[in-house]
């Protein structure tokens, strides 16, 4: 299938060099460690990176007490990895030195390209030109760089990497703005987590944003993902390495940028980049179970919870707690969030009063104050909780019990008893306790929030990426077998209709006539009353030209309705027209509208909504990138919000979703497979019919994209 | 006007000697400082509580090296509030004693009482009872007391007031839940915060949380009110206390529990109380410009914000920013909050270009990494910003620089200059900061946050309190001379019409009719077509009995009608009709649905929403309580998801919304004056016709309550 307009090609094996190096390169290393060139050496001395360590400044003989060379032709030994940190003038000739001597990969710090001018932007392109020329590949321009925690590669000049992480983190972030992976780095840190890269792609001439989250899909040392978009253009290459760490089973939680329009607005002045449609940004990223954030703290939260935690085996959730109040505030919380808030068996509730008598036992299961008294009580509730039931994850909220250092001791042991008892419970503190407790706690596997609303979201998203790892869905349909829609203008309502009955969607059987014989003769056939339209490829609006009459009855009403037509329409648009359709009168469902755009960004998308007011005034349409399955294609129906509409109301029966469904996945094998040929799809209406008795458009307009 | 069914009365005055006592009395006092009846005392002496304080127990002679007296009674010297911290038991004996020296206020801490059982509700009935005979007034039972930070009048058990807040502080708290007060006083001393009050009110037996919020409300050391809700069923007297704070200019921020189903759910297990609908609760407080927070964080940055930070004079926010990517997130978040991120005039966008030549200049403004370069470039931009943008608030993101000492103490410097020469500027620091930066913000009034979002949230925040109190409506329409509809059943579509008409409402003018003589008659009058419909109080479903004809184009087809359904309805009801009623068709407009219903806690309330499936499948309907002016109405309309309908869609004419606002006002004013005697009143179809003609009820039904 080609996946116009962009390339989805993504080879992680050739940045192995690049994150992985044995040895590495500074070219314009500075002996003061606060300038660009300066600090990423301090900060590889400082980390102990393991190989060899090349400055290359003509000034030497030594920089920061390693020996240094005039040129990176001067080294003489192999290069992995080199840093270009001079003037943008100057990188041209250092990164064809590089190539010449067989570096393998290139970071370059220098700013002066893309983000200033049209000049700065074709030398970018060169920059691009002569790494792919040389078989090697690039980071940057105007980036800041990349660190390998675990092997101690701090290649970047971040002033927050001066603040070493510990090696061993599992947390992989890829930015496209290097002053915000520095800035999470810092309030990582300041949690206790370090992570296992964190790359910064910059200018992208070459390395970008989907290389990276794709490197980080496959590394077996990152279990999560964090990816930060200011603007990507290769849509189809960013979901080819979603589909890479939805394959390994890795949760991605991304903040893209420009949700609103005041966003996107700055977000274009910010980066030039063409955003795309951010309700398609939205759905792609929901179709591939990313989580996406929308402030910076929910970001770090819900990424260190995919990396520190396990997922809860099923979506119940315990809520345990010494305050009422704040129990049913997690209950508002995680009813929000779509978890399940399930009473306990009666028996262990029985269990629970036995314990104390003036607890709430159902969930959540108020302990009371009491416990303040007896300490051993909350430990005994949780056992009976656990025990009897059933729940995938269990949240206790104590208030500030553990910032009493001799109750902080116990309840750690506690803590360390339930998790060696339960190691598949997934197990979420909320109090407000002493960092050190708190970290004691993360040691364990356990979450940690002084917000107990906190807690229940990151469950929840647990738990979403439980079930989105556990789907099993049909696959997308085959591609159909019709051949492209014929470059030029729009087909007209019976070749639309006729081009998506051979693709496989039920269309409503409308007669092509020429005379108001061959008019009678097809509406006897199909059976009265029938819809009698001009059918014309030049007359997209029919209605406005007097070319629609439905509802005609009898064999009179219709002859008189061709007759008033043919002249009707003439006058009009001062054209003969020679061809109509007949058509059966089909009513009685749910009108629906589906359609396929191109997206600046991803390409084909599915758009589905319900018809009238719903998508025109209300804007309650979805989108998807196509194509999908029938299982995607449920969950796609399923998040418009007048959705209930389509389960009968008003003593209305049931809609056919199941044949909606179908239709929709249809429509996105057809849509994908001729992803070059076809510039948008109507299908309005599209009218679903009672549950069992399937689908049928009605109408439906076929432009062919004018060219490549 | 009757605010049935609660009384809505407050007697500030009554609760000074409670809230600011001359001195105080501890029944039950305690040796030990950690128990129950010690903590207070131990509280209250650390804390320099200026007047006397008499421990009472019989063990004397003294309580904490304080002089003790075995009953209240030997004390012989008067005492403004007395507490009673003593098993349940022994609680009426004290209070009886209280009364009898002339203690003016009493708090009782002890348990037991209606949180427990019948006899325990009994109890704390006996205690109401005593305490109003007496004409003291008591908090609690089962509370945990009330502190007043500025005279140390630390009268709790919890263990979080063992931790002092700094006196001066003007954020009152008023909570249904002691553990919570406890828990987010920690939170805010965390912060560097103090309390003017803290007042938990437990079982209500007397003083409640309206009360607390009144007496905040008129309190002059407080200007902002948080206030925590499990359940309360005084509405009005809510309404009461909410409309003081409103009217003294006081934010209001909220935690009201049980949103959802499993909250409800939780909650009503929790407090046993009757919770009302939460939609009407939500309605409400949206109606007093009550913050309403969906977590602890929130309620406490918002009410923080409120206690500490000016409100801006407008909604414009000016964003600055050092990471581009950032500037995004806080443009897209203060868009989801309904800001206005309108850019810089060009001529200040020019100044900042020449000052950053790579800045992005519009609004966010990103001064670019450049400043960790120079730092004095952040202060001369922020300058030209705040001097010529027009921003009624400013948030600067610094990421961490705040973070080198150096840079901070410069930092702080630019911030005092800053808060001199702009005192107007509400000013809003997002940064990773050290405590000590951020504790010397809030004292120049700023407000400083980790988190971007949280910064643009608080601005928001402020802004809606500023919009809610500059608000000049109209007041609610006089009580209609209508008198009240008499109890008993239903009244039939024609007297449902004609008591709405009576009201002020515009009503279809339909005829009663008792021949097809008279139909005719009342046609000719009217015009055809109209409609007919059988009239009786006894059939509330018109259209399931045949009892509706629409549409009738002449004097035969409304005879034929007439006959038709006087037979068909005569054969399905075994029951003869006699009276019709005869109206015009009335076409055009958007369907909507009027109502007025009797909510548990708050009384009469108006809905609205659009007709047929907006209000029965999508749930969009929106409630006010009764009554309300027009400003209010346009502003419920507005509110329902759907409203975009109402300004016309698809070629349609924008509706007569002014006419449908007075409509809502008008029966808001209805229901109140006839808070008893309505039960509920369904308007259903409301016709709202094109922009100028007005809009008309078309039907209705008034039931009249069945007793009181």
């Amino acid at each position: 299938m080609s996946q116009s307009p962009y390339s989805d090609h993504i080879d992680v094996a050739s940045l192995e060099p690049m994150f992985r190096p044995a040895s590495v390169a500074i070219i314009g290393a500075s002996s003061d460690p606060a300038r660009i060139g300066g600090m990423p050496l301090a900060f590889l001395k400082a980390n102990r990176f393991a190989g060899p360590i090349y400055p290359v400044n003509p000034r030497g003989p030594t920089i920061q007490d390693l020996p240094s060379f005039p040129s990176i032709r001067d080294i003489g030994k192999p290069v992995d990895l080199a840093l270009i940190a001079v003037p943008a003038v100057h990188v041209i000739p250092s990164l064809e030195a590089c190539i010449e001597v067989g570096v393998r990969a290139v970071i370059i710090f220098s700013a002066g390209f893309a983000e200033i001018d049209e000049e700065g932007a074709r030398q970018q392109e060169r920059i691009a030109a002569i790494g792919r020329e040389g078989g090697i590949r690039i980071m940057g321009p105007n980036c800041i760089g990349l660190v390998n925690f675990s092997t101690g590669l701090y290649m970047s000049f971040h002033p927050a990497f001066a603040f070493s992480g510990k090696p061993g983190g599992k947390l992989g972030i890829v930015t496209q703005s290097g002053a915000f992976g520095g800035h999470v780095h810092r309030m990582a840190l300041d949690r206790d987590i370090s992570y296992s890269f964190c790359i910064t792609t910059g200018n992208e001439a070459d390395v970008d944003v989907a290389d990276g989250l794709a490197f980080l899909a496959e590394d077996p040392g990152t279990t999560a993902i964090q990816v930060y978009f200011e603007g990507f253009r290769k849509g189809r290459k960013l979901m080819r390495a979603l589909e890479m760490a939805q394959r390994n089973k890795k949760p991605v939680v991304a903040i893209k940028l420009g949700r609103t329009e005041a966003g996107a607005a700055a977000a274009a002045s910010h980066t030039a980049a063409l955003a795309g449609t951010d309700a398609v940004w939205d759905a792609v990223l929901r179709q591939y179970g990313v989580y996406r954030a929308t402030s910076i703290e929910e970001f770090l939260e819900i990424g260190i919870a995919c990396a520190t935690a396990q997922r809860p085996v099923n979506d119940r959730i315990g809520l345990v707690t010494v305050s009422g109040g704040v129990g049913v505030l997690m209950a508002d919380a995680a009813a929000d969030y779509g978890l399940d808030v399930s009473p306990m068996p009666q028996a262990a509730q029985d269990k629970i009063k036995k314990l104390v008598p003036f607890a709430a036992t159902r969930n959540p299961i108020d302990i009371t104050g009491q416990v303040v008294n007896d300490f051993s009580l909350l430990g005994q509730a949780i056992d009976i909780i656990v025990a009897e039931g059933g729940y995938g994850s269990l949240v206790p909220f104590i208030g500030s019990s553990a910032r009493v250092p001799e109750r902080a001791a116990r309840l750690l042991e506690q803590c360390v008893d339930l998790r060696t008892r339960y190691p598949e419970l997934l197990l979420v503190q909320a109090a407000i306790s002493p960092p050190e407790f708190r970290n004691g706690l993360q040691a364990l596997g356990y979450l940690s929030y002084e917000e107990p609303v906190s807690a229940v979201r990151a469950v929840a998203a647990l738990a979403a990426f439980r079930r989105h790892f556990a789907r099993k869905d049909a696959p997308p349909d085959p591609p159909p077998a019709v051949p492209a829609p014929a470059r030029g203008g729009p087909l007209s309502e019976y070749d639309s209709l006729r081009f998506l009955k051979a693709a496989g969607l039920p269309v409503v059987d409308a007669r092509l006539v020429r005379s108001a014989q061959e008019a009678e003769a097809a509406a006897a056939a199909l059976g009265f009353p029938v819809a009698l339209k001009v059918a014309s490829a030049d007359i997209l609006h029919k209605s406005d030209v007097g070319g629609v009459a439905l509802g005609l009855a009898s064999p009179a009403a219709l002859r008189d309705a061709y007759a008033a037509m043919a002249a009707g329409v003439a006058a009009k648009t001062g054209r003969k027209v020679e061809t109509f359709t007949v058509a059966p009168m089909v009513s009685g469902g749910v009108e629906t509208v589906l359609g396929v755009n191109r997206d600046p960004v991803f390409g084909p998308v599915v758009m589905f909504g319900l018809g009238g007011i719903f998508v025109e005034a209300l804007g309650d349409v979805v989108f998807r990138a196509a194509p999908f399955g029938r299982d995607e294609a449920h969950r796609m129906i399923r998040a418009i919000r007048s959705f209930r509409i389509l389960e009968g109301v008003r003593g209305r029966p049931a809609a056919d979703i199941d044949a909606l469904a179908a239709a929709l996945a249809r429509l996105s094998a057809l849509a994908a497979a001729h992803a070059d040929a076809i510039e948008t799809i109507d299908v309005n209406p599209f009218l679903v019919r009672a549950k069992g008795q399937g689908a049928v458009a009605l109408d439906a307009l076929v432009i062919p994209r004018k060219s490549e």
